[in-house]
């Protein structure tokens, strides 16, 4: 019944809003309430969680506890837990909290990873040989992921080499994964296309995941690009939980119910519940102590219908 | 560098904000201020303006002016205007008044048509016929209008014959064009697809705009398999101004700003100007007394770079 090109039927979706989600906003959750959202999230048929960034408690107050959330989250079956590490320290912590899969990253933009880890992108990249190193062995897995692969908010666009020279960089690291982050919104339906053309040809053995942040709206006009071109893995937020430290009132990643609605509704299996995912969005607002600015949890399912005499006439 | 079908080079917006998007707002516009908020959109190039409804002003109190807004914008060069009217009392106001066509809605659910106009879908079609008669020999277009078009927000989903039933009508009318509504934001990309190529079955010479509203957060989504169908005309609203009277906290029509930006950066002409759009969503935003959902609008333009010192780091 598509005009596009047939999409993928199965689609892994990986939840970040308590990695992502949480590292932006003003409200710090104990361990017990990030624990309580990722319960309600489990609920829902949630599975893959990128869970915490095993970086420095000084940076990021929000995500000191990762080794903590990691350890909790060991004791219930089934899940697959990746954190975020920028480099070998942060490497060896995830690896003591137990982990499943370490997600090194790095920026596309010289400028943001200055300013993001304190290195240069070759000085990040050769940390990255001794977490493969230690890795090598483990069955612990490496994943990589590319912050500012669609554009940069302090110097502008990112040629596609920066990200491909990056990607053959992860692929001869041994990367079972690859995870492209539009890290605020820069993403557009054509650079999905050529930036993910242009990795299949530079890395063809590497599983493309796209994470999107909805920051100008069109998360998932993005979403839809990718799956005209096959791609079957994104990331997302519960709620879309997150957002912007420089652009008050942007929102942040792309919200897990919004993207599960749209692919179940496009006939496409998440293994997601969406009434689960409304409950979990509202413990997170909840926990916040805000509106989120996911659509789905505020208007309901596509068929929650509504009482007649509630509403008003005329309205064409 | 596309994946889809080549979608169309250029895109018609047609901006419905002073119409759908004022008439479920809690705060009343003066004439000057729905003028103000014209006149910007003029600026931004703005030309087709969905300006007001010829309703019962008792029903619909913030659009009671309707005939004063025309009047006042018949004085601007090159709009093309044109208004909603349910019968024939509707359409010779809006006649009167100016305007370049008239639009003539209906549900395609009877049970929203009845709690709409207070009347049967088919008394609905029947007194669209005076109106046919009484602008036959004007210059005054005749288009048509279906709402909830893609389902209903009080019986769910809307059976496609009921649709491309009315389109027949609406061609046999003489009508010029045919919007389908999406009334409460329950659109999906399948049911865009098989909406589409039933009504161009079935009404094969009446030219088809999408009007998709956010409510679910899949508006732009909507917009990519219209584009990927071919479809080239598209109703929005600045700062998505709007919303749903049922739901409470969910989004109302797709934000205009953040459609043309979507549009412009995949290479489509829209004739619109991001700058000016951003300016005329501020203003609405301040008339209104919130912020609107719209997003670009909030994280400005795409290459709109930001303040390195400003940023906390280890982001990832």
């Amino acid at each position: 019944m598509s005009a596009l090109a047939p999409p993928p039927r199965h689609i892994h979706i990986t939840e970040v809003g308590l990695r992502d989600g949480l590292q932006n906003e003003p409200v710090v959750l104990s361990t017990e309430q990030k624990l309580s959202l990722a319960r309600a999230l489990v609920d829902a048929g949630v599975h893959e969680f990128e869970v915490s960034s095993f970086v420095s408690p000084r940076a990021v107050p929000a995500l000191a506890d990762a080794a903590e959330v990691v350890e909790a989250l060991r004791g219930v079956a089934g899940l697959h837990l990746s954190a975020l590490v920028p480099n070998l320290r942060g490497a060896e912590r995830a690896l003591e909290a137990g982990v499943d899969s370490v997600v090194l990253f790095v920026s596309a933009s010289e400028r943001h990873n200055a300013k993001n880890v304190n290195r240069s992108v070759a000085a990040s990249l050769e940390g990255f040989e001794q977490v493969a190193r230690l890795l090598d062995g483990s069955n612990v897995a490496l994943r990589g992921a590319i912050a500012t692969a669609f554009g940069c908010p302090f110097t502008g666009n990112v040629p596609v080499e920066s990200v491909t020279e990056i990607a053959r960089r992860f692929a001869d690291l041994g990367a079972t994964h690859l995870s492209l982050g539009d890290t605020t919104g820069m993403a557009t339906p054509p650079l999905v296309t050529e930036r993910v053309t242009r990795l299949r040809e530079a890395a063809p053995n590497l599983p493309l995941t796209l994470h999107f942040h909805n920051t100008r709206g069109i998360g998932l006009a993005n979403v839809m690009q990718g799956l005209a071109l096959g791609v079957d893995r994104y990331e997302s937020s519960i709620g879309g939980l997150g957002g912007c430290p420089f652009a008050p009132g942007a929102s942040g990643n792309i919200a897990t119910e919004d993207l599960a609605y749209l692919l179940e509704e496009m006939g496409l299996e998440t293994g997601l519940d969406l009434e689960g995912l409304i409950a979990a969005a509202g413990r997170a607002s909840e926990l916040m102590g805000r509106r989120l600015p996911a659509q789905v949890s505020q208007a309901g399912p596509r068929l929650a219908l509504s009482d007649c005499s509630a509403v008003p006439t005329a309205q064409g």
